[in-house]
């Protein structure tokens, strides 16, 4: 049995000691979906402004599980959200610990295969862009988001980019 | 210009306040390696006590950089405490932020050729225990550890596996 206190609460992360020598950090489950954008046949992706690292960076379309949600429910609100598109088939990629080093984040990825005229984004609060690219100009793209990597050669690895089978990283 | 202040500043971590808003947690670069075993032609990974998750799970190789370090040395150091071999070649498959949406981690990953009689664990502070695998068994294997996962998936895309070429997930 594990003995452990709070040592920070914040309104998005909390950091516990275990057995007073582990710092962890405690998070909500996250969610992360690479998007086929059907009418379009290219993949949908986001810029984001991300103030931890003070960058711009290219990502899958991703956020935080709420309490009412399943992965799959989050997942589809925040392709609505950030993408304004609709889901018309989801296949799950798998669940994984980003940095289960000092964090008991998990990841679910899920590759999406959306409808919709364009591109909105739907949430104001969100320092974002969504941009759609040529699969053959993603495997070119220095990606350096770790879920957005895993996301395209886990889909690639499962045939589900089929239209694309021949781009490499 | 961002403005930002510490709210909490622990050993391993510190989470700092960006314009008033953002918590997000300041962490050391990181390092990870696949493993190729030459003498026994298998993939060499940990069983990780993480007390984050508290859970053991399989892993490749990974540890923190140190400050007088770049990547490439500690890796080689981490091979080295972690499962006693010897690195003979290091390809860089990439530098990634395994959560950028609150973290400033930036992950170094490695695919490394490496030799020696057996696995050997030198750091005893370390909740670990060296295990090899045929490729194989690896692809038939949950993983649940993101950067595992990517680091597998790069190998195979860089064609660095190439006594498993057929393998797939």
């Amino acid at each position: 049995m594990n003995l452990q206190r709070t040592l920070f609460k914040g309104n998005f992360l909390q950091v516990d000691i275990v057995n007073e020598k582990y710092e962890v950090v405690r998070r909500p489950h996250a969610v992360g979906a690479l998007i086929y954008w059907t009418e379009c046949d290219k993949l949908v992706f986001v810029k984001h402004y991300r103030p931890a690292i003070d960058k711009i960076i290219l990502e899958i379309v991703a956020g935080l599980v709420e309490h009412d949600e399943d992965p799959s429910q989050a997942v589809r609100r925040e392709i609505d959200e950030e993408v304004g598109l609709s889901v018309e088939n989801l296949t799950s990629l798998g669940s994984f610990y980003p940095t289960p080093g000092y964090s008991d984040e998990v990841t679910h990825l899920f590759y999406a295969e959306c409808s919709g005229s364009e591109l909105n984004m739907n949430d104001p609060s969100e320092n974002l862009e969504p941009v759609s690219l040529k699969i053959e100009d993603v495997w070119t793209t220095v990606l350096m988001d770790m879920k957005t990597s895993l996301a395209l050669c886990l889909s690639k690895e499962k045939h589900l980019l089929k239209h694309f089978g021949n781009g490499s990283f």
